[in-house]
């Protein structure tokens, strides 16, 4: 927990996915796969939700997304949500897009590395998810479709307009957004949206390692790196330099580095305290 | 023809390159093929004003452009443009240069989809038109020179440094536009200039065939995904997430939108009407 | 010389790099091949004097840099720097991270093109004087370690974290910022970090033809296409419009650019002379 909560209790209960945390490792998995992992209107909610709760759990050093069964997510499921939304005024649908762009902006925010575990089909809104997230740990049988204009809208959705094109380039942005064609993992690789690629039968186990590996690591500098990635892509290059070199000379004081040097010359392995 | 038009009136007689339209696509051919398709002070007059004209034509819904002959757009032809160009004063070649500017920013910000199908050499000017359209469609015969080096001028022609950068990242941008060197087309597809790579005898084909398939589609949702790629570029993330949230909410109350609902339910393929 | 010098010298003597010119090429050489040429305190003071002193070189049209032995730069020494980073407080650490990122910002605003030559390891800080630079000429040896979070510190050091993403978008540039890992000449290359890669007997040769060729060449037209590319990554279509119209307006005024038509039109080759 840290130091500056005040009133608001913390979530104990998540209903709209399963929510599970063990050695530092949180991991959200939704969880119908009979519907391949559609996000609701209140999934949606939940995952904004847990995202700012998340800083506060000490207990959560990385998050890792998977979605169970064959896919990631197919996005928002045409009859629960577009069904809806076409019945709704200009109230209610500025509430429900605003949600979602909340949702992935808390994405990039949080402190804490996030992890997208892509076994099969990431789709509308489970494609942004998984630009969103830090890393993407994918298998041969991934697939990717931002299929907004399928549907009658903007490929721009949830902030895809902001993030593709700062992934793979204006080019593969436009082609992937505009014609929201589904690619599969070899081309996602190639054009840059691969974090990872593994067999099959080894997502489960490389999620689990790199989760392990970012929960024991030196998580302030972890989560400083996010933060300045995610910031140095709006600010122009004297600012950046600024703000990296305050950082910098910030985490030079930490009990991290220290430790990395003694151990350094120790010659032993560090124990990283994320302080 | 949009509901928005006051006295001017369209233009029915471009007389510096070809212009046609078919079926809801238009398409621009450069047509001095014994030249490489030289673009003129004035074919860059015709395109920044076609460009400009377009949205009101409502009959357009997609734009191609081409190069007659063995290239697509040799860019400035020497004598005919820099022979001109050596005599002029600042006056003269301040208005030069903004209007070629004019032309390829109204290239990113005119709603319409603008398809470059590229056959052979894309050099200088038409290095620069090649990259500022959405898609590029090129056969194993296409090339890519930014030469503006070569000549004795900076490689940040008509935008050049803003857009490619964005589009390969800074480090092959430098290399292209500080060398000025030609590059083929599989090398372009390696550093995501390419948006589909075709044999050469498909090229008239997989161009007709994007262009039917983007005047077809939901063409609102297109302008749109088109306007938030290139805003997006100049947005930090939390402004770009809203114009996301309010484009969507809007695309929401569309015709196109509920009509995907209803041919979804009716098993049947969407009627688009860009509404 | 140029025309603006005030009281200030030049330097003559630089004391923690070799420091050569021969024939319009300036070459830094990190000479400490024992420690794989650790950047220090002096070193870091020496190469940020020089980049500022650069553009009052008339005899240095282009710089390489170059290290020792069988490495490029394996960043800061783990105790001539961090040892002493861990005694210091605020305001040394903040005087020290200031300067670093001042070296790098004034690679990038130095009108000089800059060369990497990497035949081995750049690691740390090595890793971002090689993003920094223009041209990263690399043999199948080199390899590239963003190694700041192995050492507790954020990934974003001296403005990697505004670099590396808009040179290989931000999947690729949060996978080796956070994780540190040490990637080879094949997947740098992959990625887009590579600007040539030669043969391991090439290095020398490769490096010298392409700073001959520069320092040959139209020097100013190289100067300013480094510095819209640099600026234009900070601004807005608009903006970078109008000063990519201003800049090549004034560029066609250049003798550079009358001489190559006078050339072009005499089938002779130019005789640049920056002017």
């Amino acid at each position: 927990m840290t130091r500056y909560r005040g009133s608001v209790p913390l979530t104990s209960d998540w209903q709209h996915f399963r929510f599970e945390v063990a050695d530092g490792v949180g991991t959200v998995t939704l969880n119908r796969p009979e519907k391949m992992n559609p996000l609701t209107f209140e999934s949606y909610a939940d995952l904004r939700d847990l995202l700012h709760e998340l800083p506060h759990h000490d207990d959560v050093k990385v998050l890792v997304i998977r979605g169970e069964g064959r896919g990631f997510c197919g996005g928002g499921d045409v009859n629960e949500i577009i069904g809806e939304l076409i019945k709704m005024d200009a109230h209610d649908l500025m509430g429900f897009t605003k949600m979602t762009g909340d949702t992935i902006r808390a994405m990039r925010e949080c402190p804490v590395p996030i992890i997208a575990g892509i076994q099969g089909i990431a789709a509308g809104a489970g494609s942004v998810l998984a630009i969103a997230s830090d890393f993407r740990v994918c298998t041969a049988r991934a697939k990717f479709a931002f299929l907004f204009t399928k549907v009658g809208l903007s490929g721009g959705d949830m902030g895809a307009a902001y993030l593709l094109p700062r992934l793979v380039g204006y080019g593969r942005a436009t082609q992937l957004l505009m014609l929201g064609d589904t690619i599969d993992a070899q081309t996602a690789d190639r054009y840059g949206l691969v974090s990872q690629l593994v067999g099959e039968d080894e997502l489960d186990d490389a999620c689990e390692a790199l989760a392990r590996r970012l929960a024991d690591g030196p998580t302030m500098a972890y989560a400083q790196t996010k933060s300045l990635i995610t910031r140095e892509l709006d600010m122009p290059i004297g600012s950046a330099m600024e703000l990296d070199a305050m950082t910098q000379a910030l985490l030079m004081t930490s009990a991290d580095h220290s430790e990395f040097h003694a151990a350094f010359n120790e010659k032993r392995d560090p124990r990283w305290t994320g302080r």
